[in-house]
């Protein structure tokens, strides 16, 4: 499969972002063609000693990099971005990587 | 579900890194009891910009933070991350965390 992380650092306003998040962003991002599963981080994110600097994680999951990459650059996938970029610039870290089972 | 997201950053000496990670550590980490799905990145690990700072990226998912907790506490646990530690000490960065699908 291939995967994008998106790990967003604390925000300023908690209960504004969730909202904006779970209302406005996951709606967008669910309808990335493409997206096989789409997990997201419930309560804390910590760190073996204590708690990261990450307010939330998601884990968006394809069956191949050839599949993520022509899902991003859909329309639903360019408004996805766009979206986030709109509400999270700052506090955004994105991996992106083929991944295999092991 | 929960995870584990351990993220390392480029090691000195990357082929080394690659045999140990895949003939040591990933074996002793499948033994794990609980481990349901253990998805490592295969080639770059990148952000939408470039080069992301880390070289491999592993996903270990269990049924719940239970599950993923009675895991790393057991003795297959605490030898994987006693074997990362010996290897990897200064390079690796773990998030543990609940998921949902949404």
């Amino acid at each position: 499969m291939a995967k994008v992380i998106a790990m967003y650092k604390k925000p300023a306003d908690v209960a504004a972002f969730e909202k904006r998040y779970f209302e406005g962003h996951a709606p967008l991002a669910k309808k990335i063609p493409g997206l096989r599963r789409y997990e997201v981080s419930s309560g804390p994110v910590n760190t073996p000693a204590g708690p990261s600097p990450y307010h939330l994680v998601a884990v968006l999951s394809f069956d191949s990099m050839a599949a993520l990459q022509q899902g991003l650059g859909s329309p639903e996938g360019q408004a996805t971005a766009a979206d986030a970029m709109s509400f999270a610039a700052g506090i955004i870290d994105l991996l992106i990587m083929d991944t295999k089972e092991v």
